[in-house]
């Protein structure tokens, strides 16, 4: 799989004290930024506002940007255990279009997530984009087939079958597996209006494959799903 | 189909130079918030710094939120026969997660386009989320089942294949009609890294259907997919 290897995951020296911290200064700010980004779509500000607001969002980029790798998050892990993907699409702390999903982890092997989806989730007016809805089980299915961040998996496939449209607001997400079958995990997922226990608007089966490479032992422990 | 039906769109008295004149200002906005969120991720900023953006973001979302909306943005249509989705997660002109996608309708009625994925669309280290890969395909395949807009469709069911790791960067993404059969349009696509005619790194297949509701002729002429 070229792209993807052992090599994928960098060992840093930060502790994990010094992670945690970090993530609550960034994350602090692309809570911020899921705000900003979620009015600029709701706003019916005129041209001179928006030219001020251009140039506020154009001096805290130039701020961000002194100091800045030129490459993505990625992976990394620390030798206490401890892993963290900071850009993650759905999970990533400092990724403001992540919604961001918090994962439940069930003593029952399944995993959950409560998640609140707004204006800029939106695909059919007022329901959340059946694409989102793909995005966000495909990350908790590939973290489900993990079995707790216990193995390395990667997508095989995905079926999604949309049942009725999601609104907007809160929804909830949960996935289980279903079947193993030496290094193919199948998992079931679902995500529906509201709380536990609602009907699913959309359910999702998928195929996991345990990567040959994903045996050898330089890997992190603390890895879970590529996705 | 709760929370979807023909009064979903809403009549606009925008004029369509209006639209375009509102889609030049605020994409501009929307294009520099693209920027601030992938900074936030790669930046080694310190504390310090950060707090001091969060000023700047903070004073930006205040000047926005005088004046917006409580609701997401929706599917508006003028007496031009003009549509705009500006909220969408896919192709939103307001929307800073959106990459943004822009579809180039092809004359053999594949529709294809080229986009640039950075670090806030990150899954496993370095490449794309199979997720983020699932949202741009759902929504280039709905487009492609609403055959140019003349009709409106819903996804019914989606499978992915992933092949191979899809790695952050220029990709590439084609869909095109496969079958049709009174209601339901099958629709074929793929992703993968580069330009044209690059081998994919996921195939996608779906089911799109034509709901019964959506021959209601009070319907704008310009919908197409309710993704």
């Amino acid at each position: 799989m070229p792209g993807l290897s052992a090599d994928s995951f960098v060992l840093s020296d930060l502790s994990t004290a010094e992670v945690e911290a970090s993530e609550r200064v960034h994350g602090a700010l692309a809570d911020d930024l899921r705000r900003l980004v979620d009015v600029a779509i709701r706003t019916n500000a005129g041209e001179d506002d928006v030219a001020r607001v251009r140039e506020l969002v154009q001096q805290a980029t130039a701020v961000l940007e002194q100091d800045a790798s030129p490459d993505p998050a990625g992976l990394k892990f620390n030798h206490e255990g401890r892993s963290w993907n900071w850009g993650n699409t759905v999970v990533g702390v400092r990724n403001a279009m992540a919604p961001p999903v918090v994962l439940q982890w069930g003593d029952d092997g399944a995993v959950r997530s409560q998640v609140t989806l707004g204006a800029a989730y939106e695909g059919p007016p007022g329901c959340v984009h059946g694409g989102v809805s793909a995005l966000i089980l495909d990350h908790l299915m590939g973290e489900t087939a993990s079995a707790g961040h216990t193995r390395l998996t990667v997508t095989g496939t995905l079926t999604l079958r949309y049942l009725t449209p999601l609104p907007l607001g809160d929804v909830h997400v949960e996935a289980r597996i279903a079947k193993e079958e030496g290094r193919k995990v199948t998992v079931v997922g679902r995500i529906g209006p509201g709380g536990p226990g609602s009907e699913p608007a959309i359910e999702a089966e998928g195929l996991f494959i345990i990567p040959r490479w994903a045996s050898d032992e330089s890997l992190p422990s603390d890895v879970g799903s590529l996705d």
